[in-house]
């Protein structure tokens, strides 16, 4: 297969480089990526897979790109197709493109069925966050949640997400995914001192609003409109008390039924589209 | 093991059978019941499986119970422990109670970590719903969408569910435990002819109304105090034409960013919520 790639930062024309091996080191280094957090936080990495998630990695977090042979989809940004709609590097011609054969695409890939593009990607670590809108997240734990909350937080116009280390990593494949894009734009802070992080909202003051069983007003009876920040807790255990007892205000989201909790993605959900209505 | 319990509605002070064989009949209906949305369908069976799924099943609803020997957590509404706590049959003596052993429960078991109680349940078949607030479904394929929709519509105050035969079987695995109990409470119809079922619920006065792309007004600025029912569509496409036709209005829910659409539970957390706080 010839092609008009850049490989490697390299010519226009080369022959692009065709892996066959689940032995060669970039596709041990993916398997790696996929499994392991600490080889994620060691190289400041991590992978998307898929058409609709690596057409929206930004170019510039790209680090090399792996399609199989007959893939013609979405690229990411800022890639180009040669003439017969292949992947072919991009216009800078700084990100390296793979041809893989199947059998190894579907060694690399974290899905049952892959889409035949698979991207490595350089992590975004956001110094500090501006705005007046922000999700504070304690100890969430489930991929699905986590990823919802990005993708909703986006479509809500929060500013910025705020977490502890101990919530689930936003880069393992199944949050990625989950964020179906929402993580390459959405700004967000992984916190060693989450409590320190708060309290810096709130000295440039931000309100801090968390659903909370001390709670005796509705949700909808506190006022969104000025710099406003959600806390939202642990499934299982909502929020720990130290980081509940920083908050401004407890509200309460009403509930009938027997239910005694809702889902974690849900209350965000809940409360960010109430500050949605306030501010529109 | 000597328990006061009832069998098959047999004495109290029975044997309680135990099963340690893969090939038991029970054993091999449960596998049926869990794989096989036919065989629930023929049946009107389905499985509840864990602690607190199992302690929210209504006495009258259940068939059997199976549990290892050592499980002593919650049981299932009505039923009794013996002096050790172990399960051991229902007040009212109809419930038949077996203890299988651990390598039978695994292997019965749809989740990776069985927690030692597993029960067949009766299928629960509405006539009508009454009320004044539904959710109608179209085509909802997700299973952890379909159990966070029946979590939230409960604690949202919801009165039912309608959805067509193409949704997600409600009565699968996944399902049942992504309800989190709130099926066994929350009243629902599954139609073969949804577009009748919503036809009959607007001649009673409902009104209906659709996130949809025609929309031209937010979701807070229609009035959900009246009889209300928000339609909501499949995960990637949407309500089909033929439903969305049906509405009485359609609204928008606002979104920013490159988002293009809500997860379909999130969509419909934001209008349950927004006609809880109109309600309130």
């Amino acid at each position: 297969m010839r092609l008009n790639i850049h490989r490697k930062g390299g010519q226009i024309g080369e022959k692009l480089e065709r892996i066959t091996s689940t032995g060669n080191k970039f596709i041990k280094e993916v398997r790696e990526l996929e499994k392991k957090s600490r080889a994620r936080r060691d190289s400041g990495l991590f992978i998307a897979e898929g058409e609709r998630l690596c057409s929206e990695i930004p170019a510039e977090e790209i680090v090399r790109v792996f399609v199989t042979s007959d893939y013609k989809g979405r690229l990411p940004k800022g890639m180009v197709t040669d003439k017969d709609g292949h992947a072919a590097g991009t216009r800078s011609g700084k990100v390296p493109v793979f041809e893989v054969s199947s059998q190894v695409m579907e060694y690399m890939s974290d899905t049952k069925t892959s889409q035949g593009i698979l991207a490595v990607v350089r992590q975004k670590h956001y110094s500090a966050l501006s705005g007046d809108f922000f999700i504070i997240l304690d100890t969430l734990q489930d991929p699905g949640n986590m990823g919802t909350v990005f993708r909703t937080a986006e479509a809500a116009g929060v500013d910025g997400i705020v977490m502890n280390r101990n919530c689930v990593d936003i880069y393992s494949p199944k949050v990625v995914r989950a964020t179906m894009g929402a993580m390459f734009r959405m700004p967000f802070l992984i916190c060693d001192d989450l409590s320190a992080e708060i309290l810096r909202m709130k000295r440039h003051g931000v309100s801090v609003f968390a659903a909370h069983l001390k709670g005796n007003k509705n949700h909808w009876e506190f006022d969104y409109t000025g710099p406003t920040a959600f806390m939202i807790g642990n499934e299982g255990n909502g929020l720990s008390d130290e980081i509940a007892s920083l908050a401004d205000s407890y509200l309460r989201i009403p509930m009938k039924g027997e239910t005694e909790s809702l889902n974690a993605a849900v209350a965000a959900t809940v409360l960010m589209y109430e500050a949605v209505r306030q501010r529109a």
